[in-house]
């Protein structure tokens, strides 16, 4: 492909839509999203992408059945670290001064500050209980997370439900209908391919 | 319909492109851009929309060359005038601060601030030299207009070019292939009809 996108911010939407259809307790379906988010990371890197963003969880969805918290909570921790095996830069900015922020992932607040010791490494982020007032609120606290080229949505919903405003004022958005958990490489592959097409003007 | 959105953004794009099909200089689409605003605000009318703010031009915008400035400019200062004659309570954002602002236009800047005659009233708003980042940088000056429900792009682009990234973070966007003078009221109709499928989640 000619023309990769540098950034790409992930939604990864539908996990308790997932566990209804296949007769689950909603809060069941998060743990079926580890998998995917770890093959779209390697997929990233054979394409030669730099950088992922993840919609962890936000402050609102902690305002959710506790289950469901505790379980989403849980399989974000799961998620960074199993990128953090995959060789990566990692990062996670939220609100850390809230008790719905998992102590877990502290430490990887602050990694961005760190020199890189490889150009090529892909960076991934996690989104982990942001708010997109927090952000703002707070002189845009996610300023270190670079402007996204295209925000891929799993799950049929065409909407940003608050991910990074100021990053994706001109990003492309691609909706994938298929639910998260039913993730498979070829959704991204369809993805990649349809950003070829899209001509990239940054509001001139 | 059961669910009308309070409050619609509209992006009309494709105005450029329909010149070339058509054979005409890039910069003559626009006057072929009001007939469709005019319609639009009926429409919206008759539905019982409350709200429309159209993306009018942005401060980058006015980066292209002369001709198409002039002529984005001036279909502008047309569509606002024209609205004024549908019974519509108009309010006009963006830098005025810069000689690409229409002085034409200034009078409608603070219109938001006058006591209404009629709640009932379409309001209908319009981005006249708007800039995201002017936005941003003065404190949020576009915070009069309320939160959108419902972003219809013309043109075949799935994506906000920095149109009011505050008021959009739980919009749904529907995009309209068919380029901006080619509007017709089935594709708004259409819009409207898919947006009764959406669920609101508003981050929860």
């Amino acid at each position: 492909m000619k023309r990769i996108p540098e950034h790409i911010g992930i939604i990864p939407d539908g996990n308790r839509r997932w566990s209804k259809r296949n007769g689950l307790k909603k809060e069941d379906g998060y743990v079926h999203g580890l998998e995917p988010g770890l093959k779209l990371v390697k997929a990233a890197q054979n394409y030669g992408i730099k950088e992922l963003t993840y919609y962890g969880f936000t402050v609102d969805n902690c305002k959710r059945p506790k289950e469901q918290v505790t379980a989403f909570s849980k399989a974000c921790v799961r998620a960074v670290k199993m990128a953090e095996q995959e060789n990566t830069e990692l990062y996670v900015i939220g609100n850390t001064n809230s008790p719905c922020f998992p102590e877990e992932l502290l430490p990887y607040t602050s990694h961005r500050h760190k020199p890189r010791y490889n150009k090529n490494i892909l960076k991934v982020n996690f989104l982990i209980n942001y708010g997109w007032e927090w952000d703002m609120k707070n002189g845009w606290a996610s300023h270190e997370i670079p402007r996204i080229n295209l925000v891929i949505r799993w799950g049929g919903m065409c909407r940003l439900s608050g991910f990074l405003p100021i990053q994706t004022v001109y990003s492309d958005f691609y909706v994938v209908k298929e639910l998260w958990p039913d993730f498979h490489e070829k959704q991204f592959a369809d993805a990649l391919q349809w950003y070829q097409k899209q001509d990239i003007t940054l509001g001139g």
